[in-house]
């Protein structure tokens, strides 16, 4: 059975995600449809860029994803279809796949040409729909669009980094559910640069020398529970889509508060990583007592 | 495989939604459930009524429709099964379904009548569930209900239009995700009393002379990407559900603002509109220069 | 056709519901997925509980339950399988089962003991996902974790009562989505301690000497509907899950305001019941003047 994902900045209480189930299975009654988000702020391709991109491959092979996110068409947006890493993706040409597209090439692209005589304020359920339908009864992608070789990039998408590589200047491209400040670094483009040197992340007026894997590895446990103090305290990790993000542990906006509140980054703003010009000398290593005070 | 679908005030946290699918599915493994929405304000019958006229006929013939909303039963709110359009719904007589019915006649309306020892806090799983089962296996209205004729109105739901039909005082039924102001007029409404006359829209301080079919209608593409100016601009369009909706361009509220931010308007306020009494000269038909002056 | 709900507190936003979806049908492609709830506060226990336990029974026996709140690994929180009431559930061992098993002795614990090298900061969707599958496959709790015996309680979940059995003081624990707040005080617990007698509930500065069945039995229906005057009206009710609820009669914070909100009362607040400590005279005794004077 077909499986179709949505991704929308319709929210969750109007009719639209509503209408637009509603059409597939008119369309297709044996199909099945995911919600990844309705909820990504209104006009966000950033956000929706980073919530496909993070959701898309836990599906199985074959998924079609729908992305419902500044869809009007118009002279500069247009529709289009891509086939990348055995998925499928519809959606407006305004930079949403632009994201996964910078790490794995698509496989086919197609401006969709199926408009011909709507004229619609809901292209959604109009044209992406009946797209997904096709795609999912087996149908090609020539059949509903003209293949295109470029799609449109999203602007300040990736990290700076300076000439003598000592730092990334990165940018906040993401807030989630539990306030942690997602960056655009990824763990692959870190440790290409890092190259086992020792770094300082700096956020607004805060540091940090270390990255964990997980939250909870900031936690000593051993220290007995009741004499702990870990809730609120502030650490970086790369998460689970492998993005460097400033986490609180435990965060909650209503109790502890948020990195997003705590340390007041917001979206776009910068976080950079300085390296250590010098070679770094391995824990354990002997180093005579002159040389030590003039290097460290 | 039959469909039902829930529109109800239960909100995204709360086990009632949750609750009431696992009721359907221990009654009838074979049936696909579709939220429409959970999010309807609490007891808001218009809103609600709003949402599933929009949402249902995107839907397969056959589709049964809950409808949650201010569902507790007592002596003046009665439970009643529909058959419209050949869809089902399933709701309390309170008013939510009098705007589909204003447009479609139902085709049999019964009063539920199945309650008898049910004495429940939870009428959606206890009553519609098992209304909505017994439907989805074939059943008849008769069955469950007793055949009436008349349903509750929702006040307040259709425009005004004054006697010389010069002017339409329509009022705010909906604020969409976007900050979208939804208003009960429309379009076959308007056009029935425009008679192609020029006209004039006017909501608190605002006036619009021109209603487009699409959002981005209102951009110039002509004009190059970086010099436009158009996020933010107030505009009224004919929605995707064919009410007049008063716009803002690519509105959120955290940026540019919404329709319903900007010009101050909420649920109930007017929005007015002012027919020309004269008969409109088509463009490009020539008028003496004295005539003109006069009347324009 | 096996049954997997979620219940997290993922938020509506982010890409970790659709992601979890994506890896269950990849393992599992003949599955049913039912979305109990993703906006639990974030690590929120108690309130998790109380949705879990509320929605559970509603679904067939034998539906697997995946509850992601505060899951990650650590020596002090280890992940857990239950059989109870002939369903299944996955979480981690915080507290979120106490609520349940204090109702309900499980069948069968176990210890999930399948992490092996997993270093994962999303282990609802690299261990519960995989434990689900695996029991919705007919695979049995033993081949996925250790057998235990007692799992972690939560702190003050059950109200207090005093030695002469004259007061319960009880605590706020949930508030819904109508704002109207649910305490710990079960109707069973209230009726065992009650034993017919008069008492008075107290919350706050407010104090209510009737619980009623359903919300619309504050409403005098001999009164014409013009002219009654009920919403807004505070009242205690025994709630769909049986638990003792201050209510507001068809609240909404945006109009007439919420029992929360009205009352002042949040999560822990207390709320408590004192008993007559005299034996009840049932209603039509007669009682001679002089003993009704100085008794009542």
């Amino acid at each position: 059975m077909a499986i179709i994902t949505l991704t929308t900045d319709f929210g969750e209480k109007d009719y639209f995600s509503g209408a637009t189930k509603g059409a597939i299975y008119s369309e297709l009654p044996d199909v099945r449809i995911v919600d990844i988000s309705h909820s990504v702020s209104p006009f966000n391709i950033p956000e929706a860029a980073y919530i496909i991109q993070n959701a898309y491959n836990s599906f199985p092979k074959g998924t079609i994803h729908i992305i419902g996110i500044d869809s009007e068409i118009n002279p500069d947006n247009k529709h289009i279809a891509l086939k990348l890493d055995d998925h499928y993706f519809i959606c407006a040409n305004n930079g949403i796949m632009s994201m996964i597209c910078s790490e794995i090439a698509p496989e086919k692209i197609v401006e969709i040409n199926i408009h011909d005589k709507i004229q619609s304020s809901f292209p959604v359920l109009d044209v992406f729909v009946k797209v997904a339908c096709h795609i999912a009864r087996g149908g090609t992608l020539e059949v509903i669009g003209k293949p295109i070789t470029e799609i449109k990039p999203i602007k300040n998408i990736t990290p700076y980094i300076n000439e003598d590589k000592t730092q990334i200047i990165g940018s906040v491209i993401y807030i989630d559910n539990y306030g942690n400040v997602v960056t655009n670094i990824k763990r692959s483009f870190f440790e290409t640069v890092q190259k086992g040197r020792e770094f300082e992340i700096s956020a607004r007026h805060y540091t940090f020398k270390k990255i964990y894997n997980k939250y909870s590895d900031i936690v000593n446990f051993d220290i007995p529970e009741n004499k702990r103090n870990d809730e609120g305290r502030k650490l970086v990790v790369f998460n689970s889509g492998n993005f460097l993000e400033i986490a609180v542990y435990k965060s909650n906006s209503a109790t502890v508060g948020s990195a997003s509140t705590l340390l007041g980054l917001g979206i776009m703003d910068a976080v950079s990583i300085r390296f250590e010009p010098k070679p770094v000398i391995p824990k354990g290593t002997e180093i005579p007592d002159n040389i030590k005070a003039a290097n460290f």
